[in-house]
């Protein structure tokens, strides 16, 4: 069975760290880890949809031109065509889960 | 911006509760909230990958015809094509985070 454990993929670098999970053509499914300061810039996919959820610690995500604090627990969608990106501002460390469809080509 | 606090969405049925989180075309973003005894019967999608994300509790899941007890942390996929379902057989609550790409036709 193709199983993952998130705490032994959870890892830091100096810059945002994406962790590949699973992936197919028709989804990738990552843990991205971000140190205070550290941020996934804004950019858009025209044919794909993401997903987050805050597995850990708070970030400010801005989706679609609107910017949002959202604590651990919270899960956001940035649909095809709406630009999104996340930052660390606090002073802890953040994992969000990331489920994008369909892999970008 | 389109937001879920999932605190807010569990919530526990007579038979496994199905929560809407995300959807569109190119994915279903769900919460599965099971309570001890429930499960979701085995069955396979020929065109479509789904992933688990064990969000609390343990979880029996069987995968492609073999099983496995997941604890909270774990996440598993089941590939396009592969048998998958899951059962609550311990005596507390299980919470699942499911990605489902692409939403079935």
């Amino acid at each position: 069975m193709d199983t993952v454990t998130l705490a032994k993929k959870r890892a830091f670098a100096s810059t945002l760290n994406k962790v590949p999970l699973f992936e197919s053509e028709r989804l990738l499914f990552d843990l991205y880890c971000l140190r205070p300061g550290q941020a996934q810039r804004v950019h858009r996919h025209d044919d794909a949809d993401k997903v987050y959820v805050v597995a850990e610690g708070e970030a400010l995500f801005e989706v679609g031109g609107e910017q949002e604090l959202l604590p651990e627990g919270t899960a956001v969608i940035a649909r095809a065509g709406e630009s999104h990106g996340v930052r660390n501002e606090s002073t802890s460390n953040v994992v969000l889960l990331v489920a994008m469809a369909p892999r970008p080509r």
